[in-house]
């Protein structure tokens, strides 16, 4: 039997990871990959910490070589090699090799294509001066390293506050620059709601990081002769001037398919290359794989984009299962992703309130602050989290939580409990790993859980932080139920205070025609005074997430307005 | 309408928090708690660390007084006070205030037992001489620091190897004494298979604690005339004398069931309460939760005791829901365990292969060892995993975890992947949070899963740790694929070396009369040379967990001996 011939494009995550399960599958295959840039299967999202100097050695960034799929899968890996066209008919692809410039062609039996995604490049003024830089491969940040070094940079702006922007920010303070970081939305880190970004911000800020959010930039301004020494100034729509000695210019990605437009296969209404369920194109001799693609939302339904490697490594073995004859799926993604910032980590899976909201689908959002372990043991950290449900099955649909310790662990069992279709009911339920070093006997899964089944149980009715700030004190009394003691480091303004101990002999100061509005520092005495309230006949609702989640929101500019003013 | 007298039998765990649950539920009932103890609502799992001075303040271990549960909750606690015994028929108990000797009764519309467990006292000669203790409450840990701040203790013997005995070790190393570690079985922490507790004996050798594993003690000596500084020589089966200045007995628990067995409430075979699915005894107006009942264990079926503190938690709520009429189940519990131990985390969940085998279920198992994050960001450490799986459906029997970052992570995740009954296609599907300080684009977990499913895929065969020693080289030959370097550092015996790069060009050295199991450090690279002879003609297996499995096996004694050697 002759061998087959699978032809790669692009031999990163998704290609890389193709490439060696088809060897795995079949032994006997030509596999051959072409790869544009000077490295094969280098870790992407390691760039950051290589520029910070987390990653000391380039070489830590190259996961392979070419030599070494050789030698143990026997791929044949060709760099700084492009593919130029497809010829479907013929089953062909025409390469050049970008060193030689010669040209030649490949046939293939099958073909994976992997070509992954390309920077925004912004429409502004000055982009293409000296100094401004992407993120994208390992060229990349050896030059924005070399940059630095070599102008001595002292003051770098990044444009973008997704996760590359704000990886790239922590890093280049670790290398102690100084650094603005500048978003065109109100908030950084897009798959959070707002309040919950608002930590991101808090913690930018204490970092010394000069934050402008909701101010896009407009040019790319030679310096002044004043500030001759920046490469630019970045110019915001506010009119701020920014001078930098370095820009890194973090817009996102689109996904790369010149080659596949070019090759007359369908895209989708984003952009991205369009797949079926078993990861192949509109040619039946072609599958796609990774940033390039859109995938299912697997929450909403919904066509997405989500440029992420975990996803892509998984497409990969998807692709080399149906390209090896072994029929798989892949159903879409969840959207789980996380991000260290400083002392912090934010992460997310499903979808979130914007979204819920952008769909018009039916949901409750619950916040609540848990420790990341018992209390009575050193060191437990609070977790800042947020659980959205559908209040008629008690579905979750996604999940966000920010805090320094313990942020990552929850977040996965919360994709995991998603991705089972888990309700509420069964997070309460969960059976999670328990000593005090590693969470409480009813561990921050369980208690979102519960506080959610409360709700569904009628137990109690909850109040979100963005509807304090427009309260009509005719018709809602704001509690606060803190100690005297909490209430002096702040407190909501308009609110009247009776600590807990004290509310069920101070019941007769309390209004029974207006509604009473309970808040605490993180929502769970409140939910207790809102349990002894209604049982004396009061009508209440539970401020959830109190304090903690509204002071986080006014990190946030605009997002006191709520939801509904423009937040999405 | 009278307000409902409800009573509780114990105020920690579970009965605690069925308190401050009926509390929310029924503003007007009048709750009584009756703690034997001289404290309620104690951190019983912080004990350990209060021993070691991890954590300093007694206090932290308390984490509510008699004052603080009545101002918050209205709740009656009576501590120092026993319920002496039940009249079902009257519905009062009879009490005793330890303190005066007074006597009394309490009426109950609904009672709640939470009494929790007792230390096993060993038949030993001379368990009852000063020095010798038990660790269940705030006085043992106060007794035991005092014993040895008193007596200047160097040495200390801990007898019992689970969770108490494990966390006691180290916390006694932590204050610089000498640590002895007794243990019975062949093994500590006995819910983890032998070849994965190996790792913690390993951890406790190299932290220089004198483990004694499958030698139980025979008595508790008093000290020859030269060891007369010494409280006791523990004296073991094997004869080795252990003097010792204080010494630790943690043998396990068993239900406190006497108040129970008086009231003729139904027992079950192992000793505890026998409860329904929703927690009721066999006496339709008294409940019972937490250390002293049985429940089912939900992989298998079986009842069992699990003295642990997350499920008694749960049961406290279950219970309260059902006694404030809002029916609520109580399935059963799965097992999930973590422990700390010096720099080691071991956790599990679910069924172990012990289980399986006893109870004649079919399974694999696959080891295996990524790391706890991405190798090219800095400080990843491997994880030790195993998966237990039944063959035919895929479902999820238990997962097993060791090792020094991310553990508890990922045995959370697998813990809800069982209670959602996922299969191992789900694990490999699983879209966990990634960037490099957390995971890795393939977890861990969708490692575990892939491996699992390239077994039932038929792709690779798997040979086990245990099946080493008894190899017949005329029908099999052991071929490890690592590299020089990794093996001059150790092999296993008898292996044949050939390092996978150059296996495709050393076939011809193989034999095709015998079946080959192929192993390298952790089982993936001989994953991919099982991959290449299968499909070049030859009859492999891939001895899964490879090296690493293998070596810490080793810890255990009588180990090697494999499964149907008595390592029940």
């Amino acid at each position: 039997m002759k061998s087959r011939r699978i032809v790669i494009v692009g031999g990163v995550a998704g290609g890389a990871s193709a490439a060696a399960r088809i060897r795995r599958l079949d032994e006997h295959a030509r596999i051959v990959v072409f790869e544009r840039g000077p490295h094969v299967s280098f870790a992407n999202c390691g760039l950051p910490y290589y520029v910070g100097g987390e990653i000391t050695q380039r070489e830590e960034l190259l996961l392979h070589t070419p030599q070494s799929l050789w030698d143990r899968f026997r791929i044949e890996v060709r760099v700084r090699t492009e593919v130029m066209a497809i010829d479907r008919s013929a089953q062909t692809v025409r390469v050049r090799d970008l060193t030689t410039g010669e040209e030649g062609s490949e046939g293939y039996d099958a073909l994976i294509l992997a070509p992954g995604a390309v920077p925004v490049r912004p429409p502004l003024p000055g982009l293409d001066r000296p100094g401004h830089f992407f993120v994208r491969n390992v060229p990349d940040v050896e030059a924005i390293r070399d940059w630095i070094e070599q102008h001595r940079a002292r003051r770098a702006v990044v444009v973008g506050g997704g996760y590359i922007g704000l990886e790239m920010t922590e890093q280049l303070h670790r290398r102690g620059l100084e650094v603005a970081l500048v978003e065109a939305l109100p908030q950084v880190m897009a798959p959070l709601d707002p309040e919950m970004a608002g930590w991101l911000h808090r913690e930018l800020r204490s970092q010394g990081v000069h934050l402008h959010l909701g101010d896009p930039v407009t040019a790319l301004e030679p310096p002044a002769e004043s500030e001759s020494a920046a490469a630019s100034v970045v110019r915001l729509r506010s009119g701020f001037r920014l001078p930098a000695d370095v820009v890194i210019l973090a817009l996102g990605v689109r996904p790369e398919v010149t080659l596949a437009r070019h090759a007359g296969l369908a895209l989708g209404e984003l952009g991205g290359i369009r797949v079926d369920d078993y990861l192949r194109t509109s040619d039946p001799h072609i599958w796609a794989v990774g940033d390039a693609i859109e995938v299912r939302d697997r929450v909403t339904g919904q066509w997405t984009l989500l440029p992420l490697a975990g996803p892509a490594n998984r497409q990969g073995r998807v692709a080399a299962n149906n390209v090896c004859g072994r029929p798989t799926r892949y159903e879409g993604s969840w959207g789980t992703a996380i991000l260290r910032l400083f002392g912090l980590t934010a992460a997310c899976t499903g979808a979130n309130e914007k979204t819920l909201r952008r769909l018009g689908l039916p949901f409750e959002a619950v916040h609540l602050h848990p420790g990341s372990h018992a209390g009575y043991y050193p060191g437990a950290q609070p977790i800042a989290m947020k659980i959205l449900f559908d209040p008629e099955s008690g579905r979750l649909w996604g999940a966000q939580a920010v805090g320094r310790d313990g942020v990552d662990k929850r977040i996965d069992v919360l994709a995991t409990a998603l991705q089972a279709g888990l309700t509420v009911d069964d997070l309460a339920d969960l059976e999670l790993a328990y000593a005090p070093p590693f969470g409480s006997a009813k561990d921050p899964v369980n208690l979102a859980g519960m506080a959610a089944q409360n709700v569904r149980q009628g137990l109690v009715r909850l109040a979100q932080w963005h509807e304090v700030e427009r309260l009509d004190p005719a018709r809602t009394l704001l509690l606060d139920v803190r100690s005297a003691e909490e209430r002096r480091q702040g407190a909501i303004p308009g609110s009247v205070h009776i600590p807990l101990p004290q509310l069920r002999d101070r019941l007769q100061e309390l209004p029974r025609d207006r509604e009473i509005i309970v808040a605490c520092a993180s929502g769970q005495r409140s939910y207790f005074a809102c349990r002894v309230l209604e049982q004396h006949g009061f009508r209440v609702r539970n401020l959830t997430g109190s304090y903690r989640t509204w002071s986080a929101a006014r990190e946030t500019p605009g997002a006191a307005a709520g939801p509904s003013g423009g937040m999405a």
